[in-house]
């Protein structure tokens, strides 16, 4: 079978699995105090162009997110989502269960637009009855978003306006932030993200490690006790080196931007496979996720041979489906779907 | 330096990062449900002795204490612990941050004994104003205990006759179960484990395993859904297949039991020079954690040599400190470190 | 000032004051064990036809909506109410608060359909994701709606059946539920209410009493330990009778649909004014609350007679305001309102 | 029967009851804003010598504990109490309900000691550990304490101390604060309340109210959004008027203090009659309530005629019992009473 039906597919980049294999019996201390966690944020860091970043390591993305929304936000407030953001869709109300609302805004391809934004907290504002509602606490937006799309710099400049206008943080959900930072066209760097946002997690699991994400405080905003408030969510690992050491091999030269390529490389070219042989395609992304209607038989035939994700049902007679691209996918295993195609 | 300090110093067990290296590269469905998780669910199934039970993976230990009791819990019911046990003092409030309160009993060894335990529901229900408390709605142990002292068969039939009783779950907190299995001294097997408790964890990351803990439901009572209350409590690996490779290999050959009894035979032969020396324990533990009384002038000299870790003040002069020895320790550290006592 | 702001404005309906007053000094067992409360429960259960019902009283309507839902939710389920639903837009996040998700669905006039229903739920199972979702464990309803609209019978009848089909309660907020019942277009009686609805409440905060809700759990559904779940969202009344002699009063000699005809009455009155006068109605309301559009020049010269609610901009020119009658209403100051219109 | 069970047993105090009636029927805006909250809100200032504090009003004691401490406390803070304390007993973990946990100390006759409390935080930071562990975030007293006894101004001026040095807020619990105040041997005024605590309340459920408790921020610390708190805790009352009109009428003309000072009278009549017939004092108590230990066969037999409080078995032929006073307590009952023991 050929995979493509999601980044997380395989285990880790065999160059973090090896610095796993090369320091698995040093005796480090545990929770994150040992040095390879040291060593892993000082080149985050860096690479983010923000040297007084606080930096932490969790193991998921949505514990990443229930953890880093909860902790910033005050009891009564919300955090303000795209309706299509996985915070809103896609984690069991694991927002929710900590005493949030998710406050949901339309969205365009999967993005909150500045001024959809500027709109809604200025008549929240003035809304007369708002201390009986749920006060806008953060602005949560991903990148890529669910539908692999990706916000220019000058959108992201204009959201932390309107955020820093407002008081509210802005934070990026970065699951697969590498495959966004490798896309052809974006303008968007590291460093960008650094700078427009209060905080952001770069995403490991998706992107070459077994498990990780590492969060980036960039404004000296870490809330006070954040490592015991990780420890409370369950999510100090006592093997914190687990996370510090597969970061440390990411951002050691350059290997994240690297394997994030390969994605980005692959799904292109299945990209223009697709286009060549007239495929529709649902949305246009430019990431490693690809969305394409297909007439239920061609599906099913597909079905034969390769994994894919249903996404949405179009007509009676067509589908709409997702084909993931990874670090780890084959040049060859998308030749090889695009003669299926 | 010597390494004492803890029971989760080193990464992996070899044969266990061997297995994840193994199968690195093979595709697999997400979220647990890979081959490798089915096979590690149906090796500790047969383990224990119970072919109906229900076995989920979760990454770490506070994570599975907070998951398991608030997913059985219901909303006015909190949790029995002695008042040593790591839900009720190290665990950052865990529980009571998904609402729910530990109810704590008075300990002997870190032990909850049965007597103790039925006279405190009998004085609850006995008790007018019940309905403006807390109720009782499960019974935690952990085996072995913070002070590394082990339940007998009996108590542990007699606490599970208790809680039968009075119609709650007892849950057993085996973060280091392996080494209370191993140990010399003891009359419980895994099999009798599963037999007296209503749910278990069998501790991966203490013993052998990079992260994961799996949880055992022996009565058909896991709760409903309980896979999305992982995912909500930000628990669920999208590389579920972490868990099950681990655990399948620790649950092959029986390498689980074989590198548990390390550690015990290395406490064994610390705790006898220990005796030898005249060293005076602070508790009569039979497991892999040693607790002693050190003059501080000896202590600050060990420092220079070995971690270990501080327990408590003894009185001015003197210190309890623990070590623990684990599935890593190598018997001729356990030599030098005889030699520098 | 001529009052039309909302149905809160007074305080008591003079009966239940007289009821308050003449049994201020009686000595009365504290929580709502005294016999007012228990007469009153049993008028209520007479009233819905329903003698094996269990009724409770809790103080205010966020309250109870806050303690019904989340004690009859599962921690990994949420309620399911239409998107302009109170529990949805005016309680600050209530819910939320407790764990759990709204899942908004939306609406017509305020009311959810059942076919609407049907189709989501129908949705949510077959997607493949739900796992990874918050499941449906409640359907809330308003009746009279946030817009003063009413179910017909025929509705709750097929929305109830959606309810029982998927297995989960039918919950009705009814904080104005005496309104809802004193229309004149109505086919809905409380009986039909009980039958339908596997728990409701009545209204008493915006119906005559000082404070106050009854809830009613219809179908031997309570959940175990209510009373220690009012206690624990600080909800329990130490003089219960508080509540309990303002619904034994309410519910002697009908006053409760008595005093609920008086809105309706002077609401209809006001209603064929603005008719006659050409005004636009925004929504077509049978109950106590009338929305109707006002030129803003029209609006300000109101203002400096009559206190009334602003409900939205409908264009740089027009607003939509809400004219709220009640128990208190005098026909008198309908009539002065009539002349200033 | 004669009623000594406790201090809520009948409604209102006749001025109290009175005010409701004589405002009924004014139409007053609603969640307390209205001029009765905002008359009642100065004179408390007033009294309390705190003309920068903040005032609101919560409906009773249960809910204001739970949303002063939930809402000033940080996510992984807890709250110290006595082990006896009421939060910590009989609130049906009201707190914990919240995600905070009580951290309990030793007590003596319901009092937290300040070198206990200073001895207790100093051991918290100089754990090691202590990031594993709940940290304390404010400090929770009663006065009068479970057991009616009461603080000196000494003690409460070290325990501000002991709070101001470890930046945590010391909160005050008065659901019976007027009894403690009238006390004949106490040096504590209303005044030195306000100064030693951060944050208090005033209670009126206990002390001649139907219901309602008054929060005192006395350190310009309430915290922001207090109100849209209440509300999301379900406790924020439409018809705010309620506990503005009686708290009105508590604080006019010293009204608080009058009736306070009945309960004192008759519990000190009453003491002196137990004193006299030689009963044993269970307790030292200087305020309403009254502790003592029976004979088994005399407790029967005074079942007969009066109602009072179970408290704990002495030994197998006695009891201790609670006689309550207050408010509304006559003289003659009193007299009674005396002639039955």
């Amino acid at each position: 079978m050929l995979a493509f039906e999601n980044d997380y597919s395989e285990g880790a980049h065999e160059k973090v699995l090896q610095r796993l294999l090369e320091t698995n019996l040093e005796q480090l201390p545990g929770y994150g105090a040992d040095h390879y966690c040291e060593s892993a944020k000082e080149k985050i860091k860096e690479a983010c162009g923000c040297p007084d970043a606080d930096v932490q390591f969790i193991v998921g993305g949505t514990q990443t997110n229930q953890i880093v929304i909860s902790s910033m936000l005050k009891p009564c407030e919300g955090v303000i989502a795209a309706e299509t953001g996985h915070v809103s869709t896609h984690e069991a109300g694991a927002i929710e269960c900590t005493g949030h609302k998710v406050l949901t805004l339309p969205h365009e391809a999967g993005k909150i637009g500045a001024d959809v934004l500027d709109d809604w907290l200025h008549s929240f504002y003035e809304d007369e009855n708002h201390e009986h509602m749920v006060f806008p606490g953060m602005v949560y937006i991903s990148h890529p978003t669910e539908y692999g799309t990706l916000y220019t710099k000058g959108e992201l400049a204009e959201l932390s306006a309107v955020c820093s206008q407002y008081g509210i943080p802005l934070y990026l959900d970065g699951a697969r932030l590498g495959y966004g930072l490798a896309a052809e066209e974006t303008d968007v760097t590291l460093k960008d993200v650094a700078e427009y946002c209060d905080v952001f997690y770069i995403g490991g699991t998706k992107v070459g490690a077994l498990c990780g994400e590492a969060v980036v405080f960039t404004k000296e905003n870490m809330p006070l006790h954040f490592m015991t408030m990780v420890k409370q969510r369950g999510a100090l690992l006592a093997k914190g080196r687990l996370l510090g050491i597969q970061f440390d091999a990411l951002f050691t030269d350059d290997l994240y931007s690297e394997i994030s390529r390969n994605a980005i490389v692959t799904a292109d070219r299945l990209k223009q496979v697709l286009k060549e042989k007239g495929y529709e395609f649902y949305i246009d992304s430019p990431t490693n996720q690809i969305f394409v209607t297909l007439e239920n038989e061609k599906m099913e035939q597909l079905k034969q041979n390769v994994v894919f994700s249903f996404w949405e049902k179009k007509d009676e007679d067509h589908t709409v489906v997702r084909f993931a691209t990874s670090w780890a996918t084959r040049m060859e295993d998308v030749e090889k779907l695009a003669a299926l195609l």
